[in-house]
């Protein structure tokens, strides 16, 4: 995933349920459905730029929120730390005796877990 | 830490900033410096009452952005999920080959650090 488009889903997924309703369909419509600005207006019956603003809005005020709270950043610092965590359990992982090899496994199979999820 | 209180401390620490100032500085006195709401009305030369209504109004306005996105939530969940990892470590640690101890206590320092710092 691009690093923008990135940023704007971790964005979205953060705050998206503290934008208002039009706000978020927008958003969620333009960026996650790939509708365009003239296929929603269609859809909601009103002019173009009526939903550029929502759009822009809801960027606007989520990256607002961003940059009030750091808690994207915060998100991204810690997946940068579990993949470099990650890769150290790569390095131990030959070096394992056969009777610790599944306790092992299964820890780095959390660590892989809290990267996708969270 | 009583669960209330590291709960109103993560609350803090996520959504503080979203606070306005007075209900940042009310809520602030109060719990973090430990003043009563007579001295925090003392310095601001207003009503106990007043003083109140801002450190109540401070944890409504948190608890709704928490109930909205549930950030907070997601990271106690996190962090319950590293203190995990970190108790299968320590059954691995006395398993460790000498030559790589050395790493493996990188790796349970790492996920220690990830449990403080988040």
């Amino acid at each position: 995933m691009a690093d923008e488009t990135l940023e704007r889903s971790l964005l979205y997924d953060f705050y998206g349920e503290l934008l208002t309703e039009k706000q978020r369909d927008a958003f969620d419509l333009y960026y996650n459905d790939d509708l365009s600005l003239a296929e929603i207006a269609d859809l909601w019956d009103c002019s173009r730029q009526n939903v550029r603003d929502a759009v822009k809005k809801a960027e606007s005020v989520m990256a607002e929120y961003e940059e009030k709270t750091g808690l994207v950043a915060r998100h991204r610092k810690l997946n940068r730390e579990l993949e470099i965590i990650g890769s150290k359990l790569e390095t131990l992982a030959g070096e394992m005796p056969d009777s610790q090899k599944a306790l092992f496994e299964d820890i780095r199979r959390d660590i892989e877990r809290l990267k996708d999820g969270i």
